[in-house]
């Protein structure tokens, strides 16, 4: 099994307790108490589950030297301390944006819409995991899962960063968004 | 299952009756008598079964819209009635490529190495599918598989091409590459 895949299992167990589960755009997931991050995509069977999503971290598909660099030098690793807050964000794109060229897909991520500059602006207050679903050998509802932590003080910031990334050009080509906020309550889990 | 997904499995049955097998760089493959290329990746158990190798077609992660059109327009399918011969290259690139960004990747693939305008050259020659494993959830022991048709009368240029690719800045990041010669013979298969 690859050492970069991993799990996200929805249902009433699990160290992440939801806040909200809102569906920007296409179908919903279920609604679930808790969800657990687990290594690896076979991970058994747990009762009550309502949703189990794989993806595997990858290569940066558009980031640049100099904007890797920054981001090497400024992203935080997940599991701070202080960050007890989490954002899972299943995202897929349309057709129209896979058929696009690598030289027009990076204008609409980067010059057009920001992507890497914006994120930028809110480090190192948010960590992020990006997972890649679309190659993966099942057919896969999403074709990103991101990931993200952050301190409670920090949830209007984060907020921020979506707001203006979800109004932006590359948005136009996401067709199923989901936005499920928990709290890390690992000890009653 | 995925529907961009593919196996290519050798043994002693399958369509293609392998000429030769060449081990370029790192571990040979055990050698076998013939493969197969079926849809998916969990084809039945087949007896003789020495290698079974899956990928998925995707997204192109280089080629610009111009060069893209090109391709477009020049490239021909797979299984014309002419295209009796196959070559199949699984390749797998070093850890350095992997970690570079991908403004270097495209330099060392096409300003350094012209991977498209080389391909070009011998277009509409030479059939091509290009399937990925890195991504996929099981651990694959190539990152690509390539799949070629061509016209016996073709296997020079084919050959010609491949020299000139080989002789390139993006192949000193090629650490395992497996040149499987084939010739279609589905009549006694």
């Amino acid at each position: 099994m690859s050492k970069r895949l991993f799990s996200f299992i929805g249902g009433s167990i699990g160290s992440w307790r939801v806040i909200s589960t809102h569906a920007l755009v296409g179908e919903q997931l279920p609604i679930v108490d808790r969800f657990d991050i687990v290594d690896g995509a076979d991970a058994a069977a747990v009762p009550g589950t309502r949703w189990h999503l794989r993806g595997t971290t990858s290569n940066a598909r558009y980031v640049a030297r100099t904007e890797q660099d920054e981001l090497n030098a400024r992203q935080p690793p997940l599991a701070r301390v202080e960050a007890a807050y989490g954002a899972f964000i299943p995202v897929r794109k349309t057709a129209a944006w896979w058929v696009l060229a690598q030289d027009q897909r990076r204008r609409i991520f980067e010059e057009s819409s920001h992507h890497v500059r914006v994120g930028l602006g809110y480090l190192p207050k948010i960590a992020r995991r990006l997972h890649h679903c679309r190659d993966l050998a099942s057919a896969e509802p999403f074709d990103f899962l991101t990931w993200f932590e952050f301190a409670p003080a920090d949830t209007g910031a984060f907020d921020e960063m979506l707001a203006t990334l979800r109004a932006t050009e590359e948005w136009e080509y996401v067709d199923r968004e989901i936005d499920i906020r928990a709290v890390l309550d690992a000890g009653s889990a």
